[in-house]
């Protein structure tokens, strides 16, 4: 189904076509409805596709007026290959967001936690936004930011704990909402994610129509997402990324010295 | 993280760069390793772009060598406005596959089963390929190509009824594996199907680790991902896609009238 019709099926209206992104960097002809829920989601390079898309998808059933935001217009890469454009710049993103969203990608957060021009417009419109939010290593970016300081939160499992270096309460949940701050776990987080701010940000019958049309009604074949039950896979995991989980830490403890804690 | 630092995480071994699909439909540099798992997946105008991503992110991982494939390398428009362009057109589809795969997106689906030159590629693939594979409404269009005639088979659950109407024995199911077809139900089942896909092609444990980068430990929200337990939503969601539904009854009648059945 395309969007249109998903907007419809929902609303039963008439819908006004929003947000095109064009990956190939056209500006697509864009209305914005100010009644809709205004959504500014980060894309970067070397960021988890899956992680934008998954959100991506149920804001879109939400009828958000979804921005895809960064420095320039030109393609991002992510992990699959696929390139992204984001489609409005950090200049030109919305002051008054309902939402300020980071996905994940664990190379590309650490780039990003030192970045002072991508952490300044993070601090910037999170100031004014209804919810900050992140899913898998989108987090230490917004801890780098100061943004989770005092707050609890969590991250993709290998990672979360440097959270507690820059601030943040770390709780090892696949979701934690702590006021407006609403972070997820890793990767597939971002549907338990975007699930639960639909209903915040809409109600909750809202949200259980999306999660229909998602069909989403997990059946993992293998009892194997969480490490606490799967240690052994785990520590390999852990073993085998080693360098860049360290680089992550040296980022958080940099970030973590500049900022006021 | 990116896919090379995966590869390197699963294999602990060299990556050679592969699959850099190009959403500005500028070619990339491949490097294909005829050793890895070869994957077919269709692209097209009106999919759902979380069937493709999701199960592309493990495929990914799976370090298969993946091809998305359309009639033509222009991008085509997806459910949330993001293009994506195929890397590989039907004409330079390798014929030994390991994978074919079909994602959905009901509009888009509707109109692929009545397209000959579809049918005819997914056909002709599908005879040396050892999994022909949908998600969501991608199985209507394998039962329109008659691939899914005799097989036991599933779909998104608003129009799995139809599979009826080609010759395949619809089975209520969020994943269906009957020896070479493995078919999934609506959308977010992608995960499941893919995450039970690389365990057939690789095996369970590569499988499980994969399942535990993505920490696919799901926690939906709400228990609203099954229509039999959400009837008068799921009631509703068929009065207000009526008219598209009609049109896929329709469309799996005329697929139904040009398979010798």
């Amino acid at each position: 189904m395309n969007r249109r019709d998903v907007a419809r099926t929902l609303a039963g209206a008439a819908f006004v076509p929003a947000i095109l992104a064009s990956a190939a960097g056209v500006a697509q002809p864009v209305n914005r409805d100010p009644s809709r829920p205004k959504i500014a989601m980060l894309v970067y390079p070397d960021m988890i596709l899956l992680d934008l898309v998954g959100p991506q998808t149920v804001f879109s059933l939400a009828m958000a007026d979804i921005h895809l935001v960064w420095k320039t217009r030109a393609p991002v890469t992510t992990d699959v290959g696929l390139a992204v454009a984001a489609t409005t710049t950090f200049a030109d993103c919305p002051r008054d967001l309902d939402v300020l969203f980071v996905p994940g990608g664990l190379k590309g957060s650490v780039a990003l936690m030192g970045d002072e021009e991508v952490l300044t417009f993070l601090d910037d419109r999170a100031r004014n936004a209804k919810y900050v939010t992140s899913v898998c290593t989108g987090a230490l970016v917004l801890a780098a930011a100061g943004l989770l300081k005092g707050y609890r939160a969590t991250s993709h499992w290998y990672v979360r704990d440097l959270l507690g270096l820059l601030g943040a309460t770390v709780v090892p949940d696949r979701l934690v909402v702590d006021r407006s701050r609403v972070t997820g776990g890793g990767v597939t987080a971002g549907l338990d994610f975007a699930l639960t701010l639909a209903a915040l940000l809409r109600d909750e019958d809202f949200a259980r129509r999306i999660q229909l049309i998602l069909e989403y009604d997990p059946k993992p074949p293998f009892d194997a997402g969480a490490p606490e039950r799967n240690g052994s896979i785990a520590e390999d995991i852990r073993h085998r990324r080693a360098p860049l989980l360290e680089a992550a830490r040296e980022a958080a403890l940099r970030a973590g010295r500049r900022l006021p804690l």
